[in-house]
């Protein structure tokens, strides 16, 4: 047949348009280097060489802690490699059990349940809360991550989107819908490319006068806030008034999985009918075991924060001290602006090139034109030279390159 | 507020439906001891006890292979825990990097994609394929997993589903529609049920005629078939014919994710515009590790693989000699058809109880009303004295219970 479809044309224009957007990526090759870390190898086109990692999630270390490790190479020891099954289907064992009942306690709810990744843990809790709930209204902060975005979507229920972290237009939009009709508010605590928080016990307010229930994702705030790292809400003294948590294993705890905290009927509610839950093989074993023993650590010792808490505040007062355009957010997150996606990509080449740091260019889509920047992680693993050397290296580049210095 | 929607009542009704329907779970913990797998421990409420697992979906046990955990150990000592970001954002490493490699070259692909589950391989190849085609059909098989119908479904293009391993259905539905019009054909090579394979030569000389890519589903067959373990398309020489296959690494591999296998600039498409992809951290770099060390060792020993095919055949035989009903499938797969949803449960809970033999019920939805069974997975570390034991067990329950033998 001849007039049939041009598959690879359809690609190869998908691909076009990416490109042509300046969204193409190639991904680095970056093996961190264990009991090291930030040092890892850059395997590029021209070879090897040692880098400092500073665009890293593992935002406190944990994925080289020795509790975390120790736990991993005895699961290993005991039960092998993956669980070989659903949850329901052999796969459930006890780690995953420890696991569910730390994140459960750590969040004051009833009950956890575990997901393969954090994307999977927002896509089908809050596809299935739309399922399940007649005539289901989903409130989503406009800034929410992709993840949620999809899972709302994939629930086929009504959706109102509301200005970024506007507690009036929230109100509005609120007032506006039937009383009588269930709704749910997604939003975040920490968001991720601004750094900024949302006001949740204002959200949590707004939630219980006008009967909707409260979905924070707190992905990037799990192990980072409050006295045992249970995040905003716990710090905030706010667990209570969030009817569902959901967090990531992957960023402060340094391993890889998601999860909900709620009521136990909720999360019996999620278990018994997600499809993304049900229909896959279960989170392996020793992730489950070397997370229990970050999230435990991370429970008793506050050291690993503080010290990420004091970085950040360092190197948001040297970079504002050179006139850097650093965003002085609330949060560990220090976005530094450039406003231009050709030399977002051009100056982190040349930290790359010539001062051994790597961080990646974030530029549209991930924040508007016009905001394209390099967002930094700093951790308790990042000694105080190495942040003289990456405030050094970006005041050189900055006046070499004439970027734009704050006002 | 009085009159707003009553949260609880909704959810406990959402449970207490898939109660009645007889599908409420309540998972049991089972922890694999590693060295002695199939031999696990089983943890309910009267306590420990040993058990032999008759039901995982870790086919050829790589899932303790010396090969594997070492490769597994290894990678903890060198680089950590997790991978710390998103692929492009300081997520890809050197073993994610070779695993890729791997798998293209196993299923004789230009290039090859990771998700963190062989159900986000699915979801979200096909919601890209579907949103990446103008005006594409997806033509689905009426029995295909349910991740690939939620990736169908999230592509939000048209949908033609076609009776199971049906040729003549699939050339009438493939001729109603414009040849111009993008199509993919969705199926997998062994349905896990019932343990059948699909015509795959036949469905992809349909294809061609029609015009329509082919997707094929072999996370049941992966590892288990072909002189290299790249599935049924290998070891039928098809793999040319096949436009993109998906696979898992948690069944055969014995570790934990997914992937799909095609051409570079389907891939590439793929890779760039994917949520399920961009938006998620990247797999853990311990279990890339591992899973290519499993690869490896299945593309050059077929021991595994043999032995697996030897006691698959020697169980279905010795049960259909004391006329058990068991499907005689003609793959790795050993159904035994209960037909009934309480005796079915009765019947594992009484092997668990009386004979220390841990399978679990299949009832409906997974399989159709009057169809429930059990699933049996005999590995190669099933001794035969373990298989003996098995076929005893079942026929004295068969016999106190009264269940129904074979014609
Ligand atoms: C706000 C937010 N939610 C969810 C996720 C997904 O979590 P995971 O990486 O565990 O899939 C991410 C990032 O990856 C995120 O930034
Ligand atoms: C046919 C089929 N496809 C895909 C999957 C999902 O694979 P994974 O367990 O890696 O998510 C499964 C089972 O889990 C399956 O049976």
């Amino acid at each position: 047949m001849t007039n049939t479809f041009d598959y690879s044309g359809a690609f190869a224009a998908a691909v076009g348009k990416v490109r042509q957007e300046g969204r193409y990526r190639e991904f680095a090759d970056i093996c961190r280097i264990r009991g090291r870390f930030p040092r890892a190898l850059y395997r590029g086109r021209d070879g090897e060489r040692e880098v400092t990692v500073w665009c890293s999630n593992d935002y406190l270390g944990m994925g080289q802690h020795p509790k975390v490790l120790a736990a991993m190479h005895e699961a290993l020891d005991e039960i092998g490699a993956g669980s070989g099954g659903t949850r329901n289907i052999s796969g459930t064992n006890h780690h995953h059990v420890l696991l569910e009942a730390e994140l459960a306690d750590l969040h004051g709810k009833e009950a956890a349940l575990l997901f393969n990744s954090g994307y999977m843990a927002n896509e089908a809790t809050l596809s299935t809360l739309g399922r399940l709930l007649p005539g289901c209204v989903m409130l989503s902060d406009e800034l929410n991550h992709a993840s949620m975005i999809e899972g709302i979507r994939h629930g086929r229920c009504d959706k109102v989107i509301w200005r970024h972290n506007d507690l009036a237009d929230l109100e509005a939009k609120l007032k506006a819908l039937d009383p009588a009709r269930p709704k749910i508010i997604a939003f975040e605590s920490v968001y991720s490319m601004d750094g900024d928080i949302a006001p949740i016990a204002q959200i949590c307010d707004l939630a219980k006068r006008y009967g909707a229930l409260t979905y924070l994702d707190e992905v990037h705030a799990v192990g980072m806030y409050g006295p045992r790292g249970g995040g905003v809400a716990e710090r905030d003294g706010l667990l209570d008034h969030v009817d569902i948590i959901e967090g990531t294993l992957a960023k402060a705890f340094g391993v890889m999985g998601g999860y909900v905290a709620a009521s136990t009927m909720l999360i019996d509610a999620v278990r018994s009918t997600a499809a993304g839950f049900i229909f896959t093989t279960s989170l392996a074993p020793v992730l489950a075991a070397g997370t229990v023993a970050s999230v435990r650590h991370l429970k008793e010792s506050g050291e690993e924060r503080a010290l990420q808490h004091k970085h950040a505040a360092l190197l948001k007062r040297e970079l504002a001290r050179l006139g850097l355009p650093v965003v002085l957010s609330p949060s560990h997150i220090v976005p530094v602006i450039v406003g231009d996606p050709v030399l977002c990509k051009q100056l982190t080449d040349r930290l790359l090139a010539e001062f051994q740091i790597y961080v990646q260019p974030i530029n549209y889509p991930t924040v508007p034109k016009g905001s394209e920047r390099i967002r930094l992680t700093p951790g308790p693993l990042h000694g105080e030279l190495e942040i003289a050397r990456l405030v050094s290296a970006l005041d050189q580049l900055w006046t070499a390159m004439t970027l734009k210095r704050a006002a």
